[in-house]
Protein backbone atom coordinates (compact mmCIF):
# COMPACT_ATOMS: atom_id res chain seq x y z
CA UNK A 1 0.00 0.00 0.00
CA UNK A 2 1.52 3.61 -0.81
CA UNK A 3 1.07 5.90 2.27
CA UNK A 4 0.84 9.70 2.17
CA UNK A 5 1.33 11.22 5.32
CA UNK A 6 1.07 14.89 5.50
CA UNK A 7 3.71 17.10 6.36
CA UNK A 8 1.60 19.27 8.63
CA UNK A 9 0.03 16.43 10.33
CA UNK A 10 0.26 16.87 14.17
CA UNK A 11 1.77 19.14 16.79
CA UNK A 12 1.30 22.93 15.72
CA UNK A 13 3.48 25.66 17.81
CA UNK A 14 1.59 26.21 20.83
CA UNK A 15 0.93 22.67 21.41
CA UNK A 16 4.34 21.64 20.90
CA UNK A 17 5.53 24.97 23.35
CA UNK A 18 2.52 23.66 26.08
CA UNK A 19 3.64 20.15 26.48
CA UNK A 20 7.39 20.87 26.46
CA UNK A 21 6.55 23.53 29.35
CA UNK A 22 4.61 20.83 30.86
CA UNK A 23 7.16 18.22 31.21
CA UNK A 24 10.14 20.30 31.64
CA UNK A 25 7.89 22.21 34.53
CA UNK A 26 7.48 17.89 35.42
CA UNK A 27 11.21 17.52 35.70
CA UNK A 28 11.73 20.35 37.95
CA UNK A 29 8.67 19.72 40.41
CA UNK A 30 6.64 16.43 39.94
CA UNK A 31 4.33 17.80 42.73
CA UNK A 32 2.35 20.15 39.94
CA UNK A 33 -1.30 19.76 38.46
CA UNK A 34 -2.36 21.21 35.01
CA UNK A 35 -6.28 22.92 34.76
CA UNK A 36 -7.97 20.90 32.92
CA UNK A 37 -6.27 18.90 30.25
CA UNK A 38 -3.18 20.47 28.70
CA UNK A 39 -4.05 19.36 25.04
CA UNK A 40 -6.43 17.71 24.21
CA UNK A 41 -4.63 14.20 23.90
CA UNK A 42 -5.66 11.12 26.15
CA UNK A 43 -2.21 9.68 25.49
CA UNK A 44 -0.23 12.89 26.07
CA UNK A 45 -1.78 13.69 29.41
CA UNK A 46 -1.20 9.99 30.28
CA UNK A 47 2.71 10.49 29.95
CA UNK A 48 2.48 13.82 31.93
CA UNK A 49 0.16 12.04 34.75
CA UNK A 50 2.89 9.27 35.02
CA UNK A 51 5.67 12.21 35.09
CA UNK A 52 3.45 13.57 38.17
CA UNK A 53 1.51 15.84 36.29
CA UNK A 54 -2.42 15.54 37.71
CA UNK A 55 -5.49 16.99 35.66
CA UNK A 56 -7.77 19.16 38.00
CA UNK A 57 -10.95 20.14 36.89
CA UNK A 58 -11.26 23.18 39.45
CA UNK A 59 -9.09 25.90 40.89
CA UNK A 60 -10.67 24.97 44.45
CA UNK A 61 -9.38 21.37 43.30
CA UNK A 62 -5.61 22.63 43.24
CA UNK A 63 -3.87 20.73 45.98
CA UNK A 64 -0.64 21.42 44.55
CA UNK A 65 1.48 25.06 44.97
CA UNK A 66 2.25 25.09 41.26
CA UNK A 67 -0.38 25.44 38.35
CA UNK A 68 0.40 24.65 34.62
CA UNK A 69 -2.28 26.60 32.03
CA UNK A 70 -3.37 24.42 29.69
CA UNK A 71 -2.58 25.74 25.74
CA UNK A 72 -6.09 26.48 25.40
CA UNK A 73 -6.42 28.75 27.78
CA UNK A 74 -8.17 29.51 31.12
CA UNK A 75 -11.05 31.83 32.02
CA UNK A 76 -10.28 35.53 33.40
CA UNK A 77 -11.74 33.88 36.77
CA UNK A 78 -9.97 30.82 36.84
CA UNK A 79 -7.22 33.59 36.48
CA UNK A 80 -8.59 35.57 39.29
CA UNK A 81 -8.96 32.19 41.62
CA UNK A 82 -5.11 30.90 41.17
CA UNK A 83 -4.30 34.89 41.35
CA UNK A 84 -5.91 34.72 44.98
CA UNK A 85 -4.77 31.34 45.91
CA UNK A 86 -0.88 32.75 45.43
CA UNK A 87 0.05 29.71 43.11
CA UNK A 88 2.88 29.66 41.08
CA UNK A 89 1.68 29.39 37.29
CA UNK A 90 2.94 27.98 34.65
CA UNK A 91 1.77 29.76 31.63
CA UNK A 92 1.19 27.34 28.49
CA UNK A 93 -1.41 29.33 26.83
CA UNK A 94 -1.17 29.18 23.07
CA UNK A 95 0.49 33.02 22.17
CA UNK A 96 -2.17 32.89 19.19
CA UNK A 97 -4.79 32.33 22.12
CA UNK A 98 -3.72 35.06 23.79
CA UNK A 99 -3.80 37.21 20.52
CA UNK A 100 -7.51 36.28 20.35
CA UNK A 101 -7.86 37.20 24.19
CA UNK A 102 -6.41 40.58 23.73
CA UNK A 103 -7.74 41.68 20.65
CA UNK A 104 -11.49 40.43 21.97
CA UNK A 105 -10.73 42.74 24.99
CA UNK A 106 -9.44 45.49 22.57
CA UNK A 107 -12.78 45.66 20.06
CA UNK A 108 -15.16 45.70 23.77
CA UNK A 109 -13.06 48.88 25.29
CA UNK A 110 -13.46 50.12 21.90
CA UNK A 111 -17.61 50.01 22.18
CA UNK A 112 -17.50 47.21 19.45
CA UNK A 113 -19.98 44.34 20.29
CA UNK A 114 -18.30 41.11 19.36
CA UNK A 115 -18.58 38.42 17.53
CA UNK A 116 -16.73 35.27 18.11
CA UNK A 117 -16.35 32.63 15.63
CA UNK A 118 -15.84 29.58 17.37
CA UNK A 119 -17.85 26.59 19.13
CA UNK A 120 -19.30 28.05 22.28
CA UNK A 121 -18.49 25.05 24.60
CA UNK A 122 -15.02 24.85 23.78
CA UNK A 123 -12.56 26.01 26.52
CA UNK A 124 -10.74 28.48 24.15
CA UNK A 125 -13.93 30.45 23.43
CA UNK A 126 -14.92 29.99 27.10
CA UNK A 127 -11.51 31.67 27.74
CA UNK A 128 -12.02 34.36 25.10
CA UNK A 129 -15.60 35.65 26.27
CA UNK A 130 -14.16 35.50 29.83
CA UNK A 131 -11.37 38.26 29.30
CA UNK A 132 -14.45 40.75 27.79
CA UNK A 133 -15.27 41.00 31.69
CA UNK A 134 -18.74 40.85 31.07
CA UNK A 135 -19.79 42.60 28.09
CA UNK A 136 -21.56 40.79 25.77
CA UNK A 137 -20.00 38.21 23.00
CA UNK A 138 -21.75 36.52 20.60
CA UNK A 139 -20.38 33.28 19.80
CA UNK A 140 -21.43 32.49 16.59
CA UNK A 141 -20.23 28.97 15.25
CA UNK A 142 -21.37 29.54 11.12
CA UNK A 143 -22.99 32.14 9.13
CA UNK A 144 -26.34 31.08 9.42
CA UNK A 145 -26.09 31.48 12.97
CA UNK A 146 -24.68 34.82 12.50
CA UNK A 147 -27.81 35.09 10.51
CA UNK A 148 -29.33 35.57 13.71
CA UNK A 149 -27.85 38.45 15.11
CA UNK A 150 -29.51 41.37 15.52
CA UNK A 151 -28.04 44.89 13.99
CA UNK A 152 -25.61 46.57 15.49
CA UNK A 153 -23.72 50.16 15.28
CA UNK A 154 -20.41 48.35 15.16
CA UNK A 155 -18.84 44.88 14.98
CA UNK A 156 -15.38 43.64 15.82
CA UNK A 157 -14.46 39.96 14.81
CA UNK A 158 -12.31 37.64 16.15
CA UNK A 159 -12.49 33.64 15.60
CA UNK A 160 -11.32 30.58 17.64
CA UNK A 161 -7.61 29.73 16.70
CA UNK A 162 -8.77 26.75 14.34
CA UNK A 163 -11.55 27.98 12.83
CA UNK A 164 -11.72 27.56 8.97
CA UNK A 165 -11.05 30.74 7.43
CA UNK A 166 -13.97 30.13 4.94
CA UNK A 167 -16.31 30.20 7.81
CA UNK A 168 -14.19 33.03 9.14
CA UNK A 169 -15.31 35.04 5.82
CA UNK A 170 -19.02 34.05 5.86
CA UNK A 171 -19.48 34.96 9.20
CA UNK A 172 -17.66 38.28 8.24
CA UNK A 173 -20.05 38.61 5.40
CA UNK A 174 -23.45 38.37 7.09
CA UNK A 175 -22.23 40.78 9.66
CA UNK A 176 -21.03 43.56 6.64
CA UNK A 177 -25.11 43.54 6.45
CA UNK A 178 -25.69 43.75 9.52
CA UNK A 179 -23.18 46.56 10.38
CA UNK A 180 -21.83 49.35 8.74
CA UNK A 181 -18.73 48.84 10.72
CA UNK A 182 -16.75 45.99 10.91
CA UNK A 183 -13.33 45.12 11.77
CA UNK A 184 -12.19 41.27 12.04
CA UNK A 185 -8.91 40.59 13.66
CA UNK A 186 -8.72 37.11 11.76
CA UNK A 187 -6.73 35.45 14.65
CA UNK A 188 -6.88 31.57 12.54
CA UNK A 189 -3.70 29.65 13.33
CA UNK A 190 -2.34 29.30 10.01
CA UNK A 191 -0.74 25.86 11.11
CA UNK A 192 -4.41 25.04 10.87
CA UNK A 193 -5.40 25.93 8.03
CA UNK A 194 -2.16 24.74 6.22
CA UNK A 195 -3.07 21.71 8.07
CA UNK A 196 -6.69 21.45 6.31
CA UNK A 197 -5.70 22.54 3.08
CA UNK A 198 -3.00 19.76 2.98
CA UNK A 199 -5.29 17.24 4.10
CA UNK A 200 -7.93 18.22 1.72
CA UNK A 201 -5.23 17.92 -1.04
CA UNK A 202 -4.57 14.47 -0.24
CA UNK A 203 -8.03 13.21 0.78
CA UNK A 204 -8.25 14.15 -3.44
CA UNK A 205 -5.26 11.47 -4.19
CA UNK A 206 -5.81 8.17 -1.85
CA UNK A 207 -8.75 5.46 -1.43
CA UNK A 208 -8.57 5.68 2.59
CA UNK A 209 -8.18 8.42 4.70
CA UNK A 210 -6.84 8.47 8.22
CA UNK A 211 -7.36 11.33 10.56
CA UNK A 212 -5.74 10.66 13.83
CA UNK A 213 -6.19 12.92 16.76
CA UNK A 214 -8.08 13.28 20.11
CA UNK A 215 -12.12 12.39 19.99
CA UNK A 216 -11.88 15.52 21.93
CA UNK A 217 -9.96 17.64 20.20
CA UNK A 218 -12.09 20.13 18.02
CA UNK A 219 -9.79 20.55 15.26
CA UNK A 220 -8.87 16.91 14.36
CA UNK A 221 -12.81 15.93 14.31
CA UNK A 222 -13.19 19.29 12.10
CA UNK A 223 -9.96 17.88 9.62
CA UNK A 224 -11.77 14.28 9.44
CA UNK A 225 -15.13 16.01 8.68
CA UNK A 226 -13.32 18.37 5.71
CA UNK A 227 -11.88 14.93 4.11
CA UNK A 228 -15.18 12.73 4.70
CA UNK A 229 -16.63 15.45 2.47
CA UNK A 230 -13.91 14.87 0.01
CA UNK A 231 -13.40 10.86 0.69
CA UNK A 232 -16.41 9.16 2.21
CA UNK A 233 -14.04 6.08 3.40
CA UNK A 234 -12.15 8.75 5.89
CA UNK A 235 -11.77 7.56 9.55
CA UNK A 236 -11.06 9.30 12.75
CA UNK A 237 -8.94 7.21 15.04
CA UNK A 238 -7.07 7.99 18.33
CA UNK A 239 -4.54 5.18 18.31
CA UNK A 240 -3.23 2.51 16.37
CA UNK A 241 -5.02 -0.23 17.89
CA UNK A 242 -8.89 0.92 16.53
CA UNK A 243 -7.48 0.75 12.77
CA UNK A 244 -9.67 -2.35 10.97
CA UNK A 245 -8.33 -3.91 8.94
CA UNK A 246 -11.61 -4.55 6.91
CA UNK A 247 -10.79 -1.03 6.05
CA UNK A 248 -7.79 -1.76 3.23
CA UNK A 249 -10.26 -3.83 0.93
CA UNK A 250 -9.26 -2.70 -2.43
CA UNK A 251 -7.43 0.14 -0.61
CA UNK A 252 -3.99 1.28 -3.44
CA UNK A 253 -3.04 4.88 -1.01
CA UNK A 254 -4.01 5.70 2.21
CA UNK A 255 -3.52 9.23 3.23
CA UNK A 256 -2.67 9.83 6.55
CA UNK A 257 -2.92 13.36 8.52
CA UNK A 258 -3.18 14.36 12.50
CA UNK A 259 -4.39 17.06 14.33
CA UNK A 260 -2.56 19.99 16.36
CA UNK A 261 -2.90 17.78 19.75
CA UNK A 262 -1.40 14.62 18.32
CA UNK A 263 1.92 13.66 19.30
CA UNK A 264 4.80 12.22 16.56
CA UNK A 265 4.30 8.78 18.72
CA UNK A 266 0.99 7.99 18.09
CA UNK A 267 0.96 9.11 13.99
CA UNK A 268 4.30 6.54 13.63
CA UNK A 269 2.52 4.17 15.80
CA UNK A 270 -0.71 4.44 12.96
CA UNK A 271 1.91 4.91 10.06
CA UNK A 272 3.69 1.17 10.74
CA UNK A 273 -0.18 -0.41 11.21
CA UNK A 274 -1.25 1.31 7.88
CA UNK A 275 1.70 -0.87 6.54
CA UNK A 276 1.22 -4.12 8.00
CA UNK A 277 -2.47 -4.12 7.33
CA UNK A 278 -2.46 -2.44 4.09
CA UNK A 279 0.37 -4.95 2.43
CA UNK A 280 -1.09 -7.96 3.88
CA UNK B 1 -48.11 48.67 -22.68
CA UNK B 2 -48.34 47.79 -19.18
CA UNK B 3 -45.18 50.48 -17.19
CA UNK B 4 -43.36 49.61 -13.82
CA UNK B 5 -41.92 52.34 -12.58
CA UNK B 6 -39.36 51.99 -9.85
CA UNK B 7 -40.43 53.69 -6.42
CA UNK B 8 -36.56 54.28 -5.96
CA UNK B 9 -35.94 55.86 -9.15
CA UNK B 10 -34.41 59.09 -9.01
CA UNK B 11 -32.96 61.95 -6.70
CA UNK B 12 -31.46 60.44 -3.72
CA UNK B 13 -30.88 62.37 -0.59
CA UNK B 14 -27.70 64.03 -1.41
CA UNK B 15 -28.28 65.21 -4.98
CA UNK B 16 -31.70 66.58 -3.75
CA UNK B 17 -29.59 68.26 -0.78
CA UNK B 18 -27.30 69.15 -3.68
CA UNK B 19 -29.65 70.54 -5.88
CA UNK B 20 -32.09 72.65 -3.67
CA UNK B 21 -28.87 74.07 -1.96
CA UNK B 22 -27.94 75.18 -5.50
CA UNK B 23 -31.14 76.71 -6.76
CA UNK B 24 -31.57 78.21 -3.53
CA UNK B 25 -27.81 79.74 -3.39
CA UNK B 26 -28.35 81.26 -6.75
CA UNK B 27 -32.04 82.87 -5.96
CA UNK B 28 -29.88 84.82 -3.76
CA UNK B 29 -26.87 85.57 -5.64
CA UNK B 30 -27.40 84.82 -9.61
CA UNK B 31 -23.13 85.58 -9.65
CA UNK B 32 -21.95 82.41 -8.63
CA UNK B 33 -20.54 79.25 -9.55
CA UNK B 34 -19.83 75.59 -8.83
CA UNK B 35 -16.39 73.96 -9.31
CA UNK B 36 -17.49 70.82 -11.77
CA UNK B 37 -21.05 69.84 -12.40
CA UNK B 38 -23.17 69.94 -9.09
CA UNK B 39 -24.65 66.31 -10.09
CA UNK B 40 -24.16 63.86 -13.10
CA UNK B 41 -26.92 65.25 -15.25
CA UNK B 42 -26.48 67.61 -17.88
CA UNK B 43 -30.19 68.75 -17.63
CA UNK B 44 -29.86 69.65 -14.39
CA UNK B 45 -26.57 71.93 -14.64
CA UNK B 46 -28.54 73.42 -17.99
CA UNK B 47 -31.09 74.44 -15.84
CA UNK B 48 -29.04 75.73 -13.26
CA UNK B 49 -27.05 77.60 -15.82
CA UNK B 50 -30.12 79.41 -16.69
CA UNK B 51 -30.57 80.75 -13.18
CA UNK B 52 -26.56 81.95 -13.25
CA UNK B 53 -24.92 78.97 -12.11
CA UNK B 54 -21.75 79.12 -13.99
CA UNK B 55 -19.73 75.52 -13.90
CA UNK B 56 -16.02 75.85 -13.93
CA UNK B 57 -13.28 73.08 -14.06
CA UNK B 58 -10.71 74.95 -11.73
CA UNK B 59 -10.53 76.94 -8.62
CA UNK B 60 -8.26 79.35 -10.61
CA UNK B 61 -11.10 79.94 -13.37
CA UNK B 62 -13.65 81.02 -10.18
CA UNK B 63 -14.66 84.54 -11.33
CA UNK B 64 -17.27 84.69 -8.70
CA UNK B 65 -17.26 85.59 -4.84
CA UNK B 66 -19.11 82.64 -3.93
CA UNK B 67 -18.65 78.69 -5.45
CA UNK B 68 -20.85 75.81 -4.73
CA UNK B 69 -19.42 72.14 -3.80
CA UNK B 70 -20.92 69.46 -5.79
CA UNK B 71 -22.55 66.92 -4.37
CA UNK B 72 -19.40 64.25 -5.10
CA UNK B 73 -16.86 66.90 -3.49
CA UNK B 74 -13.70 68.00 -4.32
CA UNK B 75 -10.43 67.61 -3.32
CA UNK B 76 -8.28 68.65 -0.18
CA UNK B 77 -6.09 70.66 -2.90
CA UNK B 78 -8.95 72.54 -4.28
CA UNK B 79 -11.00 73.00 -0.53
CA UNK B 80 -7.57 74.80 -0.10
CA UNK B 81 -6.75 76.72 -2.96
CA UNK B 82 -10.78 77.94 -2.50
CA UNK B 83 -9.72 78.82 1.28
CA UNK B 84 -6.53 80.26 0.21
CA UNK B 85 -8.91 83.02 -2.45
CA UNK B 86 -11.35 83.47 0.62
CA UNK B 87 -13.96 82.33 -1.26
CA UNK B 88 -17.54 81.77 0.22
CA UNK B 89 -18.56 78.50 0.13
CA UNK B 90 -21.88 76.81 -0.46
CA UNK B 91 -20.98 73.09 0.84
CA UNK B 92 -23.19 70.73 -1.35
CA UNK B 93 -21.03 67.84 -0.71
CA UNK B 94 -23.53 64.72 0.36
CA UNK B 95 -23.22 64.44 3.80
CA UNK B 96 -22.47 60.09 3.12
CA UNK B 97 -19.59 60.89 0.48
CA UNK B 98 -17.84 63.05 3.55
CA UNK B 99 -18.51 60.12 5.89
CA UNK B 100 -16.25 58.17 3.44
CA UNK B 101 -13.72 60.93 3.31
CA UNK B 102 -13.76 60.95 6.89
CA UNK B 103 -13.42 57.55 7.71
CA UNK B 104 -10.42 57.20 5.09
CA UNK B 105 -8.72 60.06 6.97
CA UNK B 106 -9.39 58.29 10.13
CA UNK B 107 -7.81 55.25 8.99
CA UNK B 108 -4.50 56.48 7.43
CA UNK B 109 -4.09 58.19 10.96
CA UNK B 110 -4.59 54.86 12.58
CA UNK B 111 -2.23 53.31 10.23
CA UNK B 112 -4.29 51.37 8.00
CA UNK B 113 -3.29 50.52 4.79
CA UNK B 114 -6.58 52.40 2.82
CA UNK B 115 -8.10 50.32 0.33
CA UNK B 116 -10.75 52.53 -1.71
CA UNK B 117 -13.60 50.42 -3.65
CA UNK B 118 -14.27 52.46 -6.52
CA UNK B 119 -13.68 54.31 -9.81
CA UNK B 120 -10.51 55.76 -10.33
CA UNK B 121 -10.81 58.94 -12.05
CA UNK B 122 -14.56 59.43 -10.51
CA UNK B 123 -14.07 62.73 -8.47
CA UNK B 124 -15.59 61.20 -5.55
CA UNK B 125 -13.36 58.44 -5.56
CA UNK B 126 -10.28 61.60 -6.20
CA UNK B 127 -11.99 63.58 -3.32
CA UNK B 128 -11.42 60.70 -0.84
CA UNK B 129 -8.06 60.44 -1.55
CA UNK B 130 -7.00 63.50 -1.10
CA UNK B 131 -8.48 63.83 2.23
CA UNK B 132 -5.60 61.68 3.68
CA UNK B 133 -2.58 64.08 2.22
CA UNK B 134 -0.52 62.05 0.66
CA UNK B 135 -0.95 58.41 2.19
CA UNK B 136 -1.10 55.50 -0.65
CA UNK B 137 -4.80 54.48 -0.96
CA UNK B 138 -5.35 51.39 -3.42
CA UNK B 139 -8.45 52.07 -5.82
CA UNK B 140 -9.37 49.21 -6.56
CA UNK B 141 -12.83 48.15 -9.09
CA UNK B 142 -13.62 44.90 -8.02
CA UNK B 143 -11.88 41.91 -6.41
CA UNK B 144 -9.65 40.93 -9.40
CA UNK B 145 -8.16 44.31 -8.78
CA UNK B 146 -8.13 43.61 -4.95
CA UNK B 147 -6.48 40.34 -5.70
CA UNK B 148 -3.55 42.11 -6.80
CA UNK B 149 -2.78 44.15 -3.80
CA UNK B 150 0.40 43.29 -1.40
CA UNK B 151 0.06 41.29 1.97
CA UNK B 152 -0.77 44.59 4.43
CA UNK B 153 -0.84 44.10 8.72
CA UNK B 154 -3.76 46.05 8.56
CA UNK B 155 -6.13 47.19 6.24
CA UNK B 156 -9.04 49.36 6.40
CA UNK B 157 -11.38 49.76 3.78
CA UNK B 158 -14.18 52.13 2.47
CA UNK B 159 -16.21 52.55 -0.78
CA UNK B 160 -17.64 55.06 -2.89
CA UNK B 161 -21.00 55.47 -1.84
CA UNK B 162 -22.51 53.86 -4.98
CA UNK B 163 -20.72 50.56 -5.46
CA UNK B 164 -22.58 48.16 -5.22
CA UNK B 165 -22.55 45.57 -1.81
CA UNK B 166 -21.64 42.84 -3.15
CA UNK B 167 -18.91 44.19 -5.11
CA UNK B 168 -17.87 45.74 -1.36
CA UNK B 169 -17.92 42.27 0.48
CA UNK B 170 -16.00 40.47 -2.63
CA UNK B 171 -13.13 42.68 -1.97
CA UNK B 172 -13.34 42.41 1.62
CA UNK B 173 -13.04 38.86 1.43
CA UNK B 174 -9.76 39.55 -0.79
CA UNK B 175 -8.26 41.59 2.09
CA UNK B 176 -9.08 39.16 4.41
CA UNK B 177 -6.15 36.83 2.75
CA UNK B 178 -4.32 40.04 2.73
CA UNK B 179 -4.58 41.34 5.78
CA UNK B 180 -4.67 39.86 9.49
CA UNK B 181 -6.85 42.94 10.53
CA UNK B 182 -9.63 44.02 8.25
CA UNK B 183 -11.67 47.23 9.02
CA UNK B 184 -14.78 48.18 6.93
CA UNK B 185 -16.13 50.92 7.08
CA UNK B 186 -19.24 50.52 4.24
CA UNK B 187 -19.75 53.90 2.85
CA UNK B 188 -22.20 52.23 0.77
CA UNK B 189 -25.48 54.89 0.17
CA UNK B 190 -28.64 52.72 1.09
CA UNK B 191 -30.15 54.19 -1.46
CA UNK B 192 -28.19 53.02 -4.24
CA UNK B 193 -28.51 49.22 -3.04
CA UNK B 194 -31.89 49.92 -2.69
CA UNK B 195 -32.16 51.20 -6.22
CA UNK B 196 -30.43 48.33 -7.68
CA UNK B 197 -32.81 45.68 -5.63
CA UNK B 198 -35.44 47.35 -7.07
CA UNK B 199 -33.88 47.36 -10.74
CA UNK B 200 -33.09 44.00 -10.10
CA UNK B 201 -36.40 42.78 -9.41
CA UNK B 202 -38.08 44.92 -12.30
CA UNK B 203 -36.17 43.81 -14.67
CA UNK B 204 -37.01 40.07 -14.27
CA UNK B 205 -40.39 41.32 -14.60
CA UNK B 206 -40.41 42.99 -18.12
CA UNK B 207 -39.74 42.60 -21.62
CA UNK B 208 -37.62 45.84 -21.98
CA UNK B 209 -36.18 47.60 -19.44
CA UNK B 210 -35.15 51.47 -19.42
CA UNK B 211 -32.46 53.21 -17.21
CA UNK B 212 -33.03 57.12 -17.38
CA UNK B 213 -29.82 59.48 -16.26
CA UNK B 214 -26.86 60.80 -17.30
CA UNK B 215 -24.05 58.99 -19.65
CA UNK B 216 -21.66 60.64 -17.25
CA UNK B 217 -23.20 59.33 -13.80
CA UNK B 218 -21.53 56.18 -12.96
CA UNK B 219 -24.67 55.01 -10.71
CA UNK B 220 -26.88 55.14 -13.74
CA UNK B 221 -24.38 53.23 -15.78
CA UNK B 222 -23.74 50.65 -13.58
CA UNK B 223 -27.85 50.40 -12.77
CA UNK B 224 -28.15 50.28 -16.67
CA UNK B 225 -25.31 46.95 -16.19
CA UNK B 226 -27.22 45.21 -13.52
CA UNK B 227 -30.62 45.29 -15.64
CA UNK B 228 -28.97 44.25 -18.45
CA UNK B 229 -27.41 41.44 -17.17
CA UNK B 230 -31.02 40.11 -16.12
CA UNK B 231 -33.21 41.83 -19.26
CA UNK B 232 -30.69 41.81 -22.45
CA UNK B 233 -33.45 44.50 -23.92
CA UNK B 234 -32.24 47.43 -21.56
CA UNK B 235 -31.13 50.49 -22.56
CA UNK B 236 -29.71 53.98 -21.19
CA UNK B 237 -31.22 56.70 -21.96
CA UNK B 238 -30.36 60.76 -20.71
CA UNK B 239 -33.77 61.98 -21.89
CA UNK B 240 -36.90 61.06 -23.77
CA UNK B 241 -36.08 61.67 -27.20
CA UNK B 242 -33.24 59.35 -27.53
CA UNK B 243 -36.45 56.57 -27.38
CA UNK B 244 -36.47 54.73 -30.42
CA UNK B 245 -39.81 53.38 -31.64
CA UNK B 246 -38.67 50.44 -31.88
CA UNK B 247 -37.86 48.51 -29.29
CA UNK B 248 -41.35 48.38 -28.55
CA UNK B 249 -41.72 45.35 -30.69
CA UNK B 250 -43.74 42.56 -29.18
CA UNK B 251 -43.22 44.56 -25.96
CA UNK B 252 -46.01 44.17 -23.10
CA UNK B 253 -44.07 45.25 -19.88
CA UNK B 254 -41.91 48.00 -19.49
CA UNK B 255 -39.63 48.63 -16.73
CA UNK B 256 -38.17 52.19 -16.34
CA UNK B 257 -35.50 53.44 -13.57
CA UNK B 258 -33.53 56.18 -12.82
CA UNK B 259 -30.08 56.88 -11.43
CA UNK B 260 -29.27 58.86 -8.32
CA UNK B 261 -28.79 62.50 -9.93
CA UNK B 262 -32.15 61.92 -12.66
CA UNK B 263 -34.44 64.55 -11.87
CA UNK B 264 -38.70 64.24 -11.72
CA UNK B 265 -39.30 65.75 -14.99
CA UNK B 266 -37.48 63.65 -17.13
CA UNK B 267 -38.67 60.54 -15.80
CA UNK B 268 -42.00 61.90 -15.93
CA UNK B 269 -41.10 62.61 -19.82
CA UNK B 270 -39.84 58.95 -20.54
CA UNK B 271 -42.84 57.56 -18.77
CA UNK B 272 -45.16 59.56 -21.43
CA UNK B 273 -43.00 59.19 -23.95
CA UNK B 274 -43.48 55.23 -23.36
CA UNK B 275 -46.64 55.39 -22.96
CA UNK B 276 -47.11 56.92 -26.23
CA UNK B 277 -44.94 54.78 -28.08
CA UNK B 278 -45.84 51.19 -26.05
CA UNK B 279 -49.33 51.97 -27.69
CA UNK B 280 -48.90 52.40 -30.80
Amino acid sequence: VKIILADSAGFCFGVKRATQLAFEAAAINPNICSLGPIIHSPQVVKALEEKGVKVVDKVEDIQTREVIIRSHGITAEELDHIHSRNLNIVDATCPFVKKAQDYATLLCSEGYSVVLVGEKDHPEVQGIISYTRGETVYVVADSTEAQRLPSKTKIGIVAQTTQSFENLVQVANVCLEKSKEVRVFNTICDATSVRQEEAREIACEVDLMLVVGGFNSANTTRLAQICKDIQNRTYHVETADQIDPRWFAGVETVGITAGASTPRWIIDEVVDCVKRMGDK
